[in-house]
């Protein structure tokens, strides 16, 4: 008998049909003997026609009367899935986020997590119910109701795995797992069976889309084993832990991200401040800036380069020209036709032919370098956007990760 | 300046646009310096449709999980409400039922207001916010989200206007207010500038859709003076109050309700607890039987006839035909095609002569009169469901309804 937190994400509970699948899934678990914690997400593309909704009403909606409108979405779907298993003969109770204790700060539309007193979906599981517990919302101190952000419904999922004790804490999505690359760009793309959770951080931050980052950044805390498995196949999908296995691939997988645009700042002078003054000016204006490369300096002046998202590209550009002057800055140039392809392996610190061969990849492919960022398990370059594709496609081949990890090749 | 709560329903917010012209409303009323509460319902048809919703995931929903659902309708309604107040720069707040302080019983679906501590709300207008209450809803005792039923935002507005000691509370529908008659059957029909507590609930229970009966009855109770308006053309509407005025007409109204069927046990020995026998049978059974008419006993044996609502017609004629031995009955006759009129004044009890008026109208109008029946401000004729428009507009000319009450002949 296992106790698991299961998270249904907008696409598995996306209409009623959907609900009763899932409603079905829990009821052969629970007949199985194991304890049934379900968190579900709004159904469908719900959320955003909430946020439409927003949008039609008001310029600027009020942060706190957007966490009242958007949660509603979570707690539509939980009330039906409760009901979608009393239907099954399966008791169950639906929770808002305030109801299962979720106690958050005020951060409207992204706050995070202060206490959880599950004291409601203890009790419920202890009379043998199913609760069903809204992702991504809880209350603030003056009583609020709070959204965590898109996604936060993972974060709900593996919160609540910690404080209940689960064995196990399952992200279901609408893909079996986490792949080497993206299946619909490399029709080779292994399922992987294991995965770390600095890989998967890793992968997350340079395009993997699935599960949430916080989440997996929560679960790695907090030593919650997750698995990331797919709603509409019921397969086993991968597992993410904190254990390296001893089979473990030295490179896991390829990622990509093309919602970036890159700009650099050139001829800036040298000297200590510079890069922080840049950076702080455009945190204040909310830019979040990913990969940072800044070149070797030459003769006193420097060019740094960095990505944004490619929506924020016009308010980095008017920050940097803003400071251009103060930074003694020669020009700002961007450009959003560009693309990231990312490899990830927690075995390539000590492999230093890896970086190598990666480039020699791509120079083969006819693929242009234009930055490169390493850390200890990521090797990520920024090509032309339309390089993106082939640059996965030969990665991943060059690799041999359609293969076994055992059977591939080492030595690079 | 007056403190006013101002309750809308669904045809009043029924989309963006809606909401937008509301807020505008509000923010011109608080400009004249009053205090505005608001209580929203459902946008439009949405709690038809989270119903519908329900049904397609569980043949029978648990309550709980309904009202969980449910009251996400009014919830998502006051959020947008206080949003489109924000962007026109009238702070606002909006508050569930559990937030406003409505404590309620645990009865899921039909729940009763047990205490309500509306101290957010209060802090809300004294910090000069406009709050925007979710209708219909509360929580329970456990901590359970409970809804009142369908029409209880009327209930929400009404119990907060007499715990904020408001100085009215304005019920907005889609109709400017009460009427001598449906306008839709009769054009000439009047809209009454005033009407008592009395007379309002005997033409809700004979056929007048709006206010909610629950909320009129409150009203009534705690003296809370109601006017009933349209979010449509703004104008004045009718003023509900216990004052009887002193040009109150004998007659107010002619109502008619198309919604039930009639039942006929008849052959039924006269003893005392047959009729005892058979409504405890039918209220076990969840019937609503409305009109209830047993004549005159004629050698040991009578006839009992009541009304019900149309679609409990099978399960009144089977708890009926099951207790046929018991009672003694010789016959249950069903019949759907009968409609009922009524004619609604509360100087009726001391002018006998307005029935027989009443009686020969409809017998002018070549219309038979199936069952009678009077209270002391309502008389009601159940005739055949054809002769229902007529009847309306036949006694609505007889009694001269189009007319200023002032004008009207008098002395029946």
């Amino acid at each position: 008998m296992a106790r698991v937190v299961e998270k249904f994400g907008g696409t598995s509970v996306a209409g009623p049909d959907r609900i009763r699948i899932v409603a079905d899934h829990v009821a052969r678990r629970r007949n199985h003997g194991d304890e049934v914690v379900l968190v579900v997400s709004a159904m469908g593309s719900e959320t955003d026609e909430l946020l439409r909704m927003a949008s039609d009403v008001a310029a600027d909606p009020p942060g706190r009367e957007l966490d009242m409108l958007i949660t509603g979405g979570e707690r539509k779907a939980c009330a039906l899935m409760a009901m979608a298993l009393s239907d099954l003969g399966v008791p169950a109770a639906s929770f808002t986020g305030s109801q299962a204790g979720f106690r958050t700060d005020a951060s409207h539309t992204a706050a995070k997590i202060v206490e959880i007193t599950p004291r409601r979906v203890v009790e419920a599981v202890e009379r043998g119910l199913v609760p069903v517990v809204g992702g991504s919302q809880g209350v603030s101190g003056d009583g609020d109701v709070t959204f965590f952000g898109r996604g936060g419904s993972d974060t709900t999922a593996v919160a609540l795995a910690h404080v209940l004790d689960a064995d196990y804490c399952e992200i279901y999505t609408d893909v079996p797992g986490v792949f080497s690359a993206d299946p619909r760009i490399v029709a080779e793309a292994r399922r992987m069976d294991l995965v770390s959770f600095d890989e998967l951080l890793e992968m997350t931050a340079s395009g993997c889309p699935k599960p949430a980052m916080r989440a997996v950044e929560l679960a790695r805390t907090y030593g919650v084993e997750l698995h990331v498995r797919s709603a509409f196949s019921w397969m086993p999908g991968t597992t993410v832990t904190g254990e390296e296995a001893m089979e473990h691939a030295i490179i896991s997988a390829v990622t990509h991200d093309g919602s970036e645009a890159k700009m650099t700042v050139s001829g800036v002078a040298d000297k200590p401040g510079v890069a922080g003054r840049l950076f702080r000016a455009l945190a204040d204006s909310d830019v979040n800036v990913d990969m940072i490369v800044q070149n070797v300096s030459s003769q006193g002046v420097t060019d740094i380069s960095f990505t944004v998202p490619r929506l924020q590209l016009d308010a980095a550009r008017s920050v940097a020209q803003g400071l251009i002057d103060e930074l003694g800055a020669d020009n700002v140039a961007a450009d959003d036709d560009i693309a990231r392809v990312s490899l990830i392996g927690a075995g390539m610190q000590t492999n230093p032919g890896v970086a190598a061969r990666m480039f020699e990849t791509l120079a083969s492919a006819g693929i242009n370098i234009e930055m490169i960022s390493t850390s200890a398990i990521r090797i990520s370059c920024v090509i032309r956007a339309g390089d993106m594709e082939p640059a996965v496609g030969a990665l991943h081949q060059s690799f041999e990760l359609h293969k076994d990890p055992a059977e591939r090749a080492t030595g690079y």
